[in-house]
This record gives structure tokens, sequence and C-alpha cells, in this order.
């Protein structure tokens, strides 16, 4: 029996569909005021754990973590010029506070890039204080006209890594070290998303920066998402705002800077890469339920022995929930499960506990397996790991089949309609990025 | 020989000793705009322990964490006119937005009360949707005139918790679990903070709330300060947002609602009732660094042996850090170690190592200990219980010092000068109150 349909196909009209996942999986809703969001429980609880994933990775690079104020004055962002232009028509202005108006109007940070900056200046005054590495997480503001929750909104919660170093090497190497540790690590072994890692081009990248490194991975429409950049900034910044250092021989230099992010727009990408037409498919590491217990009919001693395996399941560490509903009906029920992406569902009703068994459903594959109950709560850990490399692969298997190699611009729209293209470089240039622009295509690294 | 004196001594002028410990400790400093506040690495270090911990116990109740948007539409706070009564002037009002004037004036959330309220009166259907309980970590802005870093900012970040129920009774219950559970908990058995647990009087209880419980504790000064309040709210705001359910018989019904708190000011308890007149001094659940390895004077094997041990007490689970730097002076160093509160100092020299043993201070008393180099490793836990129970049972004394009982408002100025008074509440009523407040004391709870 199909299930019965709750959602658009994602052929028929891809950003619908996500809207529609979104929403029913209860992930998140617009707020009051347009463009803005809440992120709803089950939702929030998936960006901790990417959070907390991301978290220690950018601590074991050696960064702490620190927290810089919502509000910036207006002047502050004029001493970056490049930088006010590219935000100036995103930004959100506070004109009143305390009741009356301000002498100087603030803004709500767009990054917090100059605050930072001008903390650094303060903060390092010898090569003893070098390098300085430091995080925040923290909510952004940039209005937003077209917004679609967690890919573009007008207030996002991202990380923001900011890094000073006394030469220019080490500052490199760590915006390529980022790219690799923190970023890719966490697409493909937490996330299950296999990412492209490269360079931008001109055309493309951060405004402030010398290079930027991006993450880009296929969506299930065939299109690219940026999954968050490193920017080897050089001394753009430092010049700006003077941050200096005195070297081993009492010079002042001026040190050398990287920067880093990644948002709640993963949360979008993980809605968008492993989603199918029956809703979420979430990657064990990240999922709030990894395994929901469904007593799928009631009948003697069933609900116990549900209340019993969901408990095996907790204390073998695997985040188990049991559902033992009257009503809704157990078909509902398990649309609703899998709506939510919970990676595996174990049904259990009065001849599956006559025969000793249970029966077991993957989220990343069709069909059904019926085993001893006696062995569940030893073998789910292993099957929540097939059903993460089940999901990796067939993400991976999805990019390698719409990735095309082609030689000329022309390839290059041809392929770009369907997925990605891979073209020579000098086949490129300057110029045809500007004709593959034109066409709506981005070239998206290097 | 007694280290040079970095600080105020709080005897002579407390608020100024708080201000120095806040900057020398390097915890936190002035934003640029009026009002708002950097957290520092070493600082936030902390506050993320703190929040960790606070974090676990919330969740231990059952809530679950969401995140609820920044930008409020100024609409939403006139529909609790009591509310905006109480934040007007302390509201921070955006008025334009994407490069031209909003419309419709949006204020930064001084709390998310009303937007978390108004997506309950969604969620909620059912008597199966409850108890609902949400909590939320997020900063907030309240437009402050007399700055105090972590004590009174006009950005700061705090969790605020909200939840519904089916029943009065259900709600006051949690309401007054939260504040021994998550507050009194926290407070005692974390951050070393004996608190007094009780109810608010009308006069100083949060307008919306039927009842406010609240954690007092004394800080080094004898004054007190309100480390955290958990409010029953009655229907109070499911009247105003309209918050309601089914019950088993089908009746619509208006829900039950608690809601609680707690904020960074808790970073300002924590300096103001352990620190001392040589600085911090930090409880070694929140600290940073438990144990700080000094190489005391240069020799042979001595850094060696330093950097040995430290990897020691490292394995051994020990936040240790080694201090092997040539500069500045030994003297100086230690200064700085005791400045940021680190619960032991391990200092290692020649002449130490040649007796195979190390010298611990605990920077919670005076005096040092010559130990066995081969056990500190394994000694060092229980050390740190020490401190633990020895900055934990300094608070208490100084507590139960400062504290008098009395009989009459008389005796109630006299003690109130000194720390804090204890008077039959018969003594004293709402006329009481209101003569005490006249001579700027308070009654902080019954
Ligand atoms: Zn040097
Ligand atoms: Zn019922």
């Amino acid at each position: 029996m199909a299930p019965p349909s709750v959602l658009t196909p994602r052929a028929l009209d891809f950003p619908r569909w996500y809207q529609e996942v979104v929403a029913k999986a209860e992930l998140a809703e617009g707020g009051p005021v347009r463009g803005t969001m809440v992120v709803r429980p089950y939702g929030y609880a998936i960006w901790e754990r990417i959070q907390a994933e991301l978290d220690r990775r950018i601590k074991a690079l050696g960064a702490k973590n620190a927290y810089f104020p919502l509000l910036i004055p207006e002047s502050f962002l004029r001493r970056e010029a490049e930088h006010v232009e590219g935000f100036s028509p995103e930004l959100a202005v506070v004109t009143h506070g305390g009741g009356k108006a301000l002498e100087e109007p603030v803004v709500i940070r767009p990054t917090s890039e100059t605050v930072i900056n001008a903390s650094f200046a303060r903060w390092i005054q010898s090569h003893r204080d070098l390098p300085l590495m430091v995080n925040q997480w923290a909510n952004v503001v940039r209005w937003e006209l077209r917004p679609r929750l967690f890919l573009r909104t007008t207030e996002f919660l991202w990380h923001e890594a900011h890094t000073a170093h006394a030469s220019a090497e080490e500052a490199a190497a760590l915006a390529r070290r980022v790219v690799r540790q923190v970023y890719q690590d966490l697409c493909e072994e937490i996330l299950g998303i296999p990412v492209l890692v490269g360079r931008k081009t001109q055309r493309e990248r951060f405004a402030g920066a010398s290079a930027t490194w991006t993450c880009e991975a296929m969506m299930g429409d065939g299109k690219a998402l940026q999954m968050a950049t490193s920017h080897e900034l050089g001394q753009n910044f430092a010049k700006v705002f003077d941050i200096t250092f005195s070297d081993e021989s009492g010079e002042r230099q001026l040190v050398w800077q990287t920067s880093w992010g990644a948002s709640t727009r993963l949360m979008g990408a993980l809605v968008m890469a492993h989603g199918d037409d029956a809703g979420l498919r979430l990657p064990p590491p990240v999922a709030p339920v990894q395994v929901v217990v469904l007593v799928a009919r009631a009948g003697e001693g069933v609900a116990e022995a549900a209340h019993q395996l969901t408990q095996d399941l907790e204390r073998a560490g695997v985040r188990a929930q049991l559902d033992d509903r009257p009503e809704p009906s157990f078909g509902r029920r398990v649309v609703d499960w899998e709506l939510k992406g919970v990676p595996l569902r174990v049904e259990l009703g009065p001849r599956d506990l006559a025969e000793g068994r249970a029966v077991v459903v993957r989220r990343d594959q069709a069909g059904k397996a019926s085993l001893p109950l006696g062995q569940l709560a030893r073998e789910v850990p292993a099957l929540l790991d097939q059903v993460h490399q089940g999901l990796r692969a067939a993400a991976a298997e999805h990019l390698a089949g719409r990735t095309r190699r082609v030689e000329d611009l022309a390839g290059v729209l041809a392929a770009a309609r369907e997925g990605f293209a891979a073209v020579p470089l000098d086949a490129l240039g300057d110029e045809g990025e500007a004709a593959l622009n034109a066409e709506g295509v981005t070239v998206r690294l290097v």
C-alpha cells in the first residue's frame, strides 16, 4: 500500500516541495517580521548537533569562542568602504533607543567583521599574541526581500571565525586547512553530503579576500549550494583597522588574516540534498530521533515490549523514541515519521511479538526486514551506520551522475541545465565566465 | 614576598575593584556602542561552561530548545500592555531596513515572551500537545543608561524558557521545581555560591506573574544579587495571546504557564561572590584552566618535566595549561594567573626537580604545599574538589556571618548596611516594605 501523498513531488516543483518539507517536518516557520524565521524544536535539535560538530572542529584548530556586540555604529562600517557598499541595502538600522532618537544611528551586525577587527587591533601587540584565532556563534541580520527558510532569511544563525597571523604562508595554510578539516569533514562525515572543494573566481569571491575557498554541494534538483567559505584576506583588513604587531626584531608589521563561516543554510542543504518525495531523510549523526519504535497494533504485551525495546536502545546509546499513541492511525503515524526523516523505524504488533520478531524499515531504501527482537538493540548501531553510508552513497551517485565533463561554453550551458559541468579552465576565462553569468550559470569553483 | 598590588582593594571601592577584575582578567570590555559588551575568549569559555550546565538541567526537565526571531513588530508588544509599559524606554527601535523606511517599526526583542506565546497559540491545539516546554538561548536588548559589564548591559545573553500546562497545579509545581533543580543546583553545585530560595513580594515580582520564585546570593560586599527567577504566570498570557487547548471532553480551555530565565549576569555573580583582592577565584567546574603548570626558573630538564606533567594532567581529565614563557618574570606571571582565578598552580624549578617534587598552591587559601611529582596527576582531581568545597564554604560562611535575625524595621535597616536581614513577615507588611524601599533597602524574598 503506497502511503498517501502529503508532499508535492520534487520533480513537479522542487522549491514548493522544499517549503512543504520544512513546514510539515516542523523544522521552521516564518516569524512575524517578514523574512525572519522561527526554528522549531525539531529543527533546532538538528541545528544543535551540526553546531556541536562544527564547534568541536573549530576548537581543534586552536580557535576560541568569544562574543561581540549585536549593535555597530554606522561609522564603523564606513571605515571599510568596499564592505559597506556590499551591505548597505541589507542593513537594519536602529534610530531610537532609551526612549529617544540616537545621536548616531547604529546598525544590527550583518557580520561582526568590523567589531572583531577593532578588537584585534587592541588585543594584538606583540608576535607573542599571534596567531590569534577567535570564533563567534551569533545571529546576524541582512534584509532579505525574497526570503526562503534557512536558505535566505533576514536573520540567520551562523559562526564566523577570524584569525590573525605573523606570515602570509601561515594564514594561507590555515584558510586551506579550514575548508578541508572543518567544512568538508563536517559535510561528508556528519551530514553525508559529498562536496567539491576549490577556489572561487575573482568574480565570485568575497570583495575583501585575496582568495576564497568554498565547499559546493549538489542538491536534489541538480543545482549547487555553497555550504561554507574560507577566505584568505591578506593584509586588507589589517590596513583598514591598523592591526599590527612588533616582530622578533621589534619592527611593527601588519598581520595576515583569514575569516571563515557557515550558517543555518546548512539546514536547507540537509533537506535538499537527502530529501525524497516522502520527506526528510536525516543522517543518523544529526537526527534528534535515530530510531522510532512504533506500536503497529495494540495487543497483549505489545506496548510493554515496545517500551522495553526503546529502553534497551537508549541503553545502547541510541536516540530512540517510543510511539504508542492510540491516534492518529498507524498509517498516518508512519507518514509522519517518514516526513521527519527518522533513519530507522521499528514496527511491533501482536503477530510480530508472538514470533519474537520486529519489522525494521530503513529510511534510505525501500523494503522491510524482520529481525529477532532480542538482537535489535545490539544490531541497531550497525544499521544506523548503514543508513548513513546509504544516504552518502546516494548523494555521491547523484553528484557523479549529474556532472558532465565538457570542452567548451556550449557544453557547459547544456550540462548546467541538468547538473554540474566540469570544463578546462582555459576553455573559459573571464569573458567566458561573463557569458555564462548572462545565461544564469555561475562558476562555482576552480 | 607579597605580590605587587594590581587591584583596588575591595574594602576601599568594591565597584571599582569589580571593574578592574573584569578588565584585567580579560573577561569582557565595553563595545563600540555604549552599554554593549565584548565577552573576551577567557570570559566566554567560563560562560560556555555555565551555559552547558544550565542546558543539561533545562533539558532534564523535558524542555526543548528552539529559536525565535530577534525582530518583533511594535504591535506585538502593544498586545500585552503591562509588558510594554515596563519596557518602552528600554526598547531599541529599527526604523530602516532594506535601504528604506519601514512601514511599521520593529523592535529588537527585550524578551521573546510575545513571539513565543504567539507560536504557542498556533502549536497548541489539543491536550495531547501539553505540556509544551520550550527554551531559547539568545541575545536580548534593553537600553541601559548606567551600564556595568555582565550586571547591566544594553545587550546581554540569556536563556528564557516558556511552558504551557493543562492545569494550574502542574504549572505551579514546575515553576518551583525549576528554581530548585535548575538554578539552586547550578549555583550551589557548580558555581559554589549558596543561595536563598523564596518568593518575591508583590512589589518586586514580574508584572505578568502570579508568583515569582527567586534565587538570591550574597556578594563580597554583603549586597544581594538575583541569580535567576522562575514565574508562575497563571493564565495571564494565555488570555492575551488566546492560547487554548481542547481537553479530554473536547472543551476549549486556557493553558497555565510558567517562564524562567538566567543571564550573563551570572558571570558578574561569579566575580563578586568569590573574588578577592588578588582577583578572580574560579570554581573548578567552570574554570577554563583548572591547573597552570609554571616553570618557576629555567634549568636542566625543568621545561621537559613541566611539559610531561601537563600532559599527565590532561590525560587524567584535568584542564591543564603549561606556562614556560621566558617573559614576563615569574612573579608577574603568578600575579596574572591569580588574577585569572585558576584554581591550582603548580610551580616547578631546578631545585624542586632535583628533589622530585613540585610546589602546589591553592587559589582558595594561603600557603603552599610540596608534593612528589609522580603523585601529582593522581592527586590533582581531589585537590580541585577541595578548592571547590573551600570556595563554597567561604561563601556560605560569608552569607551566615552577614545575615542577622532582627525583629523590626529599625533592625532591618541596621542589618542591611552590612549584609542581609531576616525578619518575621508580620513585622513588615506592605507598608513596612514601602518604608524600607524609601531607604534603599529591598525585600529580596519571602
Ligand atoms: Zn619571541
Ligand atoms: Zn487523551
